[in-house]
């Protein structure tokens, strides 16, 4: 069961409603608020992922307060994704019966510091405790007047990512800076066409912003900003740093597409984070093109990060 | 480490934020959508729950669809609980390895049943593999702009419960009907002081209500509604059938306060669904008053439901 498979089958199996103009298959769902008129913000983004021991992180070798940490931004990436501001968050961790007081102060201490780095409530959650090891579920409520979707890229476009990509496993992937405030600042300064976050790897959610906006890309691996540590790992593994960069995941940086002329503005955008253009989106719906440093059109690697549960380190 | 400890430490260590007006401690917490002004619904209700393989359902007795619907409706009852709209759905699952996509389907099948009873959508959600045990997690927002709170109790309030308490482990924990309905009727036609759902029994719920509304309560054990299967259950354990209405926990019906005068209109209220005055509250506060049929005061029992994991069944 691959997780592509089970998401399509979910997508189709959700029946659409008046009140939910974005369901299943963005970063986050919207649903209106006043569906009949109103001034305020009239969108809530609601979003849920899950941080599981020994898949999303290793409780032998990570903290309680680390492994709380990823989990809220995991889905305050998801806010940047979108663009919106993070409202309310709930936490639900199921507790493995070892568990103590002092590992659930952590937990929670690292869940309150990612949170409070966006001036985001924590307003409630669920605890249980059973014999199997630790999961923690986290909810984010967003609002927004205006999000931006998976699904606005239009051909010619510019393809942006931000930082620099692959090796995330060396130790970003625990410990990483949602994009919400540089989202915010993309987003005033630009019409972003559409914009996700890079979870599982460029090379699986590349396809997933072109589905959405029915579209192809055409990537240029020079271009492709190479974090050191997948160079690391690629003198390790003799893997390319590039197949690294494409196929690690866990980056959670953006991925989003703007006019060219605009996408050309972007090289001093932010101090700290670099903004890359890695291609263009093209008319052909679905095709992915690699194109390498000699000029050679390469098949779009198939990897990309998965559920695989163990054997994740 | 008991359930309350973990409920106590959460709710004082999480700040106070004007954006949220009801916080850690009710059945929903509230955000405020629109802080400047507006004419539409102002407040979201937020809520999350977890399902637990061989803790709340057992896969080993039932199926993945009774498993997901309960899921589901847990998180339902709470927008009963504050008598809100529930507007959106997301649902979280972890899966073991060996689930298939035969289960997934079954699965999400309970699920979207129980939230379409309500016209409620799924909008999204998260799936993850691992080697431990199904584990759902269901979020809720509804929409309100007079929620129900726990806290709103007062001194000579009537205390009423809906349906009839007790055994609820005979099966009817795994399928129950979220009392959303009744509730908006009941919110509806009267002025309910304080509300909740009964999720852990009346023993450990009545005093979170008497709590958070800063009273105390009596109740007249001959009021309390016995479900049948807590005098099956007496039957066969020679416990009280009293106990068991007051202690097993999971029977997901309403306990509210009212003026006594709008208590004596409910004995008719609905046609399917019993409501019953149990007893009164007080003003000392956090005394709880148990009077037996004989008019003799007993102690307020201890039980009620914790997450005990294995040996639910």
């Amino acid at each position: 069961m691959e997780e592509n498979e089970i998401l399509a089958w979910i997508a189709q199996s959700v029946k659409a409603c008046p009140s939910v103009p974005i369901g299943v298959g963005d970063d986050m769902a919207a649903v209106r608020l006043e569906p009949r008129t109103g001034t305020g913000t009239n969108l809530a983004l609601l979003k849920m992922d899950q941080a599981l021991d020994q898949v999303h992180f290793d409780l032998r070798q990570h903290t309680p307060c680390a492994a709380g940490r990823k989990a809220v931004n995991r889905c305050l990436s998801d806010c940047a994704a979108m663009a919106c501001i993070p409202a309310a968050i709930l936490i639900a961790v199921a507790l493995p019966r070892t568990a103590d007081m002092t590992m659930m102060r952590e937990l929670f201490k690292g869940c309150q510091a990612a949170a409070a780095a966006f001036n985001c409530p924590i307003v409630g959650g669920d605890t249980a405790i059973w014999d199997q090891r630790l999961a923690i579920t986290v909810a984010a409520m967003g609002l927004s007047d205006q999000p931006v979707r998976r699904s606005g890229a239009r051909a010619g476009d510019a393809l942006c990512v931000t930082g620099k990509l692959g090796g995330s496993i060396l130790g970003r992937h625990m410990d990483f800076t949602p994009r919400i405030n540089l989202a915010h600042r993309l987003a005033g300064a630009l019409n972003i066409h559409a914009m996700m976050d890079i979870s599982d790897g460029l090379a699986m959610d590349l396809p997933r912003l072109m589905a959405a906006s029915k579209t192809g890309a055409s990537i240029d691996g020079s271009w492709v900003p190479i974090h050191e540590d997948a160079q690391l790992l690629a003198r390790r593994d003799h893997q390319s740093a590039l197949y690294h960069a494409l196929c690690d995941g866990e980056d959670y940086e953006l991925l989003f597409a703007v006019d060219f002329d605009d996408a050309r503005q972007l090289v001093l955008f932010d101090r700290d984070v670099p903004i890359s253009i890695i291609g263009r989106v093209t008319a052909a719906h679905d095709e992915l093109v690699l194109v390498d440093d000699h000029g050679q059109i390469q098949s779009w690697p198939k990897g990309g990060w998965e559920y695989k549960g163990d054997g994740r380190q």
